[in-house]
């Protein structure tokens, strides 16, 4: 076996078999294979597609490629989540420790941000004290003493995937279903999940822009935590305008703190309640969605999801006192409101461009080495669809650069697209 | 303008234009596009094919990435010949003495050997003196006064297609109809042909496997050469077997001498009168290709077609006393005939099982780096077709190293496959 003769057969359209893509996998992890040749055998998988044996074979071999977690001795019952991504995304921040305090063990390795999209293990590490590292040991203890534990990747997981989805990224390959299903559950498989559920985001602020590509791809992914022995259930949400009001790291963490002393925004809270009601379901903790919602809802107005939030926090090095009183939290700078300039209506907040100009801000990374400034971003007031009149505040900048944001009013207030309503 | 669109764009299968191509030849030759980015791309263009327009862009764009030679100062005559190769291929070295004794000014670059094909540059270098590197000043006053150089490639020609061409051999997109075409294409235009014979092989070695897929390549080619003010005209050779008898670089020298002094092997003065004919109409010294074969043979049988060699060689700092008295040549160690096994027929010597043989005794290069040895190689007796006895004589090896010249003996009766005749 070579890999020349591997990445002619794929030219060639031909079905790769188990033993040539674990020998692609495992020589390109350890640099035996070149990244011109990873690259030319990509491009021949994004145009001549992938058989699901194919695709399969490809994510066991990269989910195997590094290390592999076994949560089974902490509980039978412990169910992951994932989405595919939005602007603004606190999700797992809120949801995870309400589940958490229904009973449901939490055991979460959660990524950086990289581009528009932000990171949850770098929202955390806004709490002061927070340490998101720990080891397999650590990590494992904490779960089962408290419950519930967020952290980063520290292990090497899926190095494999890690690997292709940087090249991917450099040569136009990242918007192929079979690849992008085939990261998503390497990494998911070996971060030790049995019990999955999937968000499949659509929209101008996803990958997928559609709601039937969201679908092939949510069908791709269930098939194959299935082959895995992973149990997949899927949700579907709309992502043009970045989820809740809160972009930037500081910024979101207050906003999840609001959360779950009960002041629930809308979207957000549909977002948090539809996966965590098939969490619960997963869980074999409830079969009726309907009255899963009910008890998130009591178990968010009980108090008890915010004292669960504080437990983990506390157990995990963070102070508190921030979460009791989140004015605590350092504040940018340079803090200006943005006022509508006219009567209207918004008709678009474009996610993907709201996250650009955060990132700009400094609230995210546009190389990985970059530093992350907690305490910039921005906030919205309005959701597209509603009312907006003449000199209504429409958002806030956070920026600790007068040059920053001055740059980023006159792009918000491009971003914010506002259309007038005709007088009738 | 950038990589990944132009990238996504050729993923995606649409046409790219002029400009894209060139800024995809340009920063990649400079080295600002990366290998595994030109990879993507390339995989693309084997897939997804290119137009005429594109090949003709990329054929240009690579001719045009270093120096371009122009030849109009020596005559508007200079007709140059290019083969898709072969092994055994002494062509040049007998016909272009030949052509410049007839009056045709003859500037002549050639390549050196890699893998299984030999280089003519390296076989002019088996004769004791003789340089193949000189300035282009040099070059033009030795065509002008001697009528005939023969020399290597010393000039910047084509850099893009050197690394385009080491790139797809690592990616397996050799075999691409308008890579092949625009590579072969753009070295020819840079290197100031204005008139061209092109022989495109086929068969069991070379590249194109049949007559009908040579006469595809030979088409595009033609195109590409019209489009940029090349007159062309192509031959067909089929190329299973070796090409004469003698395969090495010092055997191949002796084999051409002796065809110069009028002793022609039938299959080599076939393929000479061929191009040579062709070459003669191109350069406006004769419509009737009969007629320029017979003034070739008479060129050869008055002995002034090796004189004319003979000349070159010396102008070039060549030991003429070698080319009038062949036994002067260094000898191989060890030297071994080999002889048939069984009454029968000659069914079959494969041209590239024998040309890796050669090569692995020393007479080609298997890295760029490695040293030739000029007196090693093999010599047939038959061609396939012809009958041989049981004991008769099939071929020798030449070989500086008694390993080596084992498993030649023992590879070279494998190659050459002799089936047993029924009697009648």
């Amino acid at each position: 076996m070579n890999i020349l003769e591997i990445i002619a057969k794929k030219r060639d359209k031909k079905e790769l078999t188990k033993e040539e893509i674990e020998y692609f996998v495992s020589n390109y992890t350890n640099g035996k294979i070149t990244d011109y040749q990873a690259a030319a055998l990509i491009m021949a998988i994004y145009i001549n597609g992938m058989t699901d044996s194919e695709t399969f074979y490809l994510t066991y071999s990269m989910a195997n490629s590094g290390e592999v977690l076994d949560l089974s001795d902490i509980s039978e019952n412990v169910v992951d989540k994932h989405s595919t991504g939005g602007v603004g995304d606190k999700v797992s921040i809120v949801l995870l420790p309400i589940i958490a305090a229904m009973g449901i063990p939490v055991a979460k390795m959660s990524g950086r941000g990289l581009g528009f999209t932000g990171g949850t293990a770098d929202k955390l590490e806004a709490i002061p004290g927070y340490t998101t590292s720990a080891t397999i040991q650590e990590f494992k203890r904490n779960v089962k003493t408290v419950g519930i534990s967020m952290i980063t990747q520290t292990m090497n997981i899926a190095p494999a995937d890690k690997k292709i989805y940087s090249l991917r990224d450099t040569i136009s390959c990242v918007d192929s279903m079979p690849l992008i299903a085939s990261s998503i559950m390497s990494k998911k498989i070996a971060s030790g999940a049995k019990k999955l559920v999937l968000e499949v985001t659509y929209g101008k602020g996803a990958f997928m822009k559609t709601i039937e590509k969201a679908k092939i791809l949510a069908n791709e992914m269930t098939k194959l935590g299935n082959s895995a022995g992973v149990e997949v259930k899927c949700v579907f949400t709309k992502m043009d305008e970045p989820l809740g009001y809160a972009v930037g790291n500081t910024l979101e963490i207050i906003e999840s703190i609001e959360f779950l002393k009960g002041r629930m925004k809308e979207d957000l809270k549909e977002e948090i309640l539809k996966i965590g009601s098939n969490m619960i379901y997963l869980a074999g903790m409830g079969d009726n969605l309907e009255e899963n919602r009910q008890r998130m809802i009591q178990t968010i107005n009980s108090g008890k999801a915010f004292e669960k939030f504080k437990e983990m926090v506390q157990n995990q090095g963070g102070d508190v006192s921030y979460l009791e009183n989140t004015n605590k939290f350092k504040k940018a700078k340079y803090i200006k409101d943005i006022y509508s300039k006219k009567d209207g209506k918004i008709i678009e907040q474009n996610a993907e461009k709201i996250g650009t100009l955060a990132c700009f801000l400094g609230a995210g990374r546009e190389k990985k080495e970059d530093v992350i400034d907690m305490s910039v971003g921005i906030t919205l007031e309005k959701k597209v669809g509603q009312r907006v009149r003449l000199n209504e505040k429409i958002a806030t900048i956070y920026a600790n650069s007068e040059q920053k944001l001055d740059y980023a009013i006159k792009k918000l207030e491009e971003i914010i697209f506002i259309k007038n309503i005709e007088k009738n």
